[in-house]
């Protein structure tokens, strides 16, 4: 709690809106860090303290030398660096070992299998012959994800002939190290859903409550928290799915579990991410404890905090693509004084459409009310 | 909302913790904020781009010069400077005929008796004759208060004889530009309690609920919101108050408007901050708008947000000192384990006993159970 008495100091790779989003809490507890950006015009800027390539090794090192805890705006760090900086003695989290499974899909269907936890039918194929065969076993359609890489629907198809992969398999093909694609059932899921959960380096932990997360065009748009109860049952399986793996996998910091719930009652795993998430930005309002701040705790090895809803509602919008017309603080100025209970967060990055630039959250007693102004709120920068 | 769309930027001089707590809400909104700061160790001083004396003109144009609006950590700027910089075309807010009643306390008992709001009985004595004099008229006790520079129970006294202000007296002397000493009443007073008010140069405004605020030792304890209800009336003419001083003076940002509840059922004003103020940091958690997002939002005339308090009772209590025995980090994780739903907030300072180097904020539905949570909390670090 002070420069003199010796505040943990973090270090995040990866300069976007989840690093800057970390700032807030860390200020506020009194924790320093520093962020190593990929360009001095990210998202989390002002906290960055260096400007380099997180692929490039001694960038990493020299960056892990002026801190004491490594993590994460994202998963992209090679997992040799990270395995290097722990034989150097520098606390990483999460762990090589774990992060790896949100690195690489194939890794992570196969530690879910062997943790028990329910996921869609599922193969690795090396090539248009296996991936043919996994089409004809399940109906004739499938979706097909390369297994390192992707993000926000980039990397993932919806197929019916093996040809729709020729490219990806060509690419895997050119690198040379033997790569497969992940074939998956096209889950016929009613919803989808994401649980959160913090864990220390002790193997404390804490998770949020589930949240229904809404996709349009392959990017979260919206996030209701917590997730309206259709079936209880079906809520606290999804909890312990989260616990589960979060155990199973040894994370440290922030997991997300993105899951189906299916027509016919099942939860399945869909995706995993090691880091704070889009759909835990309602926790920023919504929580007593918000994922940043959790993140921070987490890494730091530092007790957890509650992590009740502070209301009954909240609902997370995204602000996606650029101002269709007319300059954004305009816009803004507007949105701000038609939303006076709006809390909006801007990622400070250049509009492109599409892209997230910022979201709004509300938080009140009444799902729908509750809903509908915060749709309105992100609606007002379309 | 973006650099590259004219993002608002914003000075603000004083790096103290009032500039560190308005980082977080300016990275939400997504305005550049730069602080300068009187030293490298300064609370704010990771947000600071510049270090130097703000009694500087020099020091204060330049960095004036790198934003669109200057604002304020602390009053203590010489209005001649900010003069100056409106002269230049700067943005400055609060104005410097605002600030000159939060700078000077008889030209603040002079404005708030000209607008007819109620203040405790005063004079501005110029000797000892003089000061005599009041004592004699007020029953022989009274309370004297340097008229500049005073803050947290400093330059204030409680005295039966004028010789006790001699010090004073003889310094102003020194100064040679004909001071005065304030004189006041010894308020018979219950309980204290502190309006703040949020103003946009256009003149809209916005009011918090009335709090309760108890002192110890001269400085600010504990804050209780809202005020516990005693008599509606007696809150109801509180937040009239503020609302009249705000217009008043021609405040621009928060102001907090600090008051004494007579025994006899009045409210007279007692002190006027023109910035954030610690009697509103419960609002951090406890308002749907803080009062560090309201204060950007006004000086950058950006329209204000909602106010309501996002529970039925927050309670902030101050962490002071250093820690007894033992480092600090010990005692933090400790607290943090014992009350995870408190809100930890530090300054980064260097722990002095009496100072201020943090705060705990706790929200629930029952104010007694919030505050023995919250002072719980704040004990951890005794």
């Amino acid at each position: 709690m002070g420069a003199e008495s010796g505040s943990v100091r973090i270090g995040v790779i990866g300069g976007g809106q989840l690093a800057r989003m970390m700032v807030p809490p860390a200020i506020h507890l009194g924790l320093r860090i520093s962020v190593l950006a990929e360009t001095e015009g990210s998202s989390a800027a002002r906290a960055a303290d260096a400007v380099g390539d997180y692929r490039d090794p001694d960038t990493v090192y020299a960056f892990a030398d002026t801190v004491d805890v490594v993590t994460f705006d994202h998963e992209h760090v090679p997992n040799e660096i990270l395995l290097e900086l722990e034989r150097r003695g520098v606390a990483v989290h999460p762990r090589p070992e774990a992060l790896q499974f949100a690195q690489d899909k194939i890794l992570m269907r196969q530690k879910l299998e062997e943790l028990g936890v329910p996921v869609p039918s599922w193969a690795a194929v090396s090539d248009e012959g296996e991936l043919q065969a996994f089409l004809d076993a399940h109906g004739g359609r499938a979706v097909v994800k390369t297994a390192r890489g992707g993000y926000d629907g980039k990397g993932v198809r919806v197929i019916s002939d093996a040809g729709e992969a020729r490219d990806w398999f060509a690419t895997l093909a050119e690198d040379g190290r033997g790569g497969q694609l992940l074939a998956e059932e096209l889950v016929d899921f009613t919803r989808e859903l994401s649980q959160l959960v913090a864990r220390r380096p002790s193997g404390d932990a804490r998770t949020w409550p589930v949240v229904e997360t809404i996709q349009r065009d392959g990017v979260c748009a919206e996030v209701l928290a917590p997730a309206p109860v259709a079936d209880p049952a079906t809520l606290a399986r999804a909890a312990e799915i989260g616990e589960t793996v979060a155990e199973g996998v040894g994370v440290t910091g922030v997991l997300a579990v993105e899951m189906f719930e299916t027509r016919d009652g099942r939860v399945l795993v869909n995706e995993l991410a090691m880091r704070p998430h889009n759909s835990g930005h309602f926790s920023i309002e919504g929580s007593v404890t918000s994922q940043f701040e959790q993140h921070l705790r987490a890494v730091a090895d530092l007790p957890l905090g509650d992590t009740a809803m502070t209301a009954s509602a909240a609902v997370m919008v995204n602000v996606l693509g650029g101002p269709a017309e007319g300059p954004m603080p305009v816009r803004y100025a507007a949105a701000l004084a038609a939303h006076p209970r709006a809390k909006f967060h801007s990622y400070d990055k250049q509009p492109r459409p599409g892209r997230k630039v910022g979201h709004v959250t509300v938080t009140g007693e009444d799902l729908d009310t509750v809903r509908a102004e915060a749709l309105a709120a992100a609606r007002a920068f379309d």
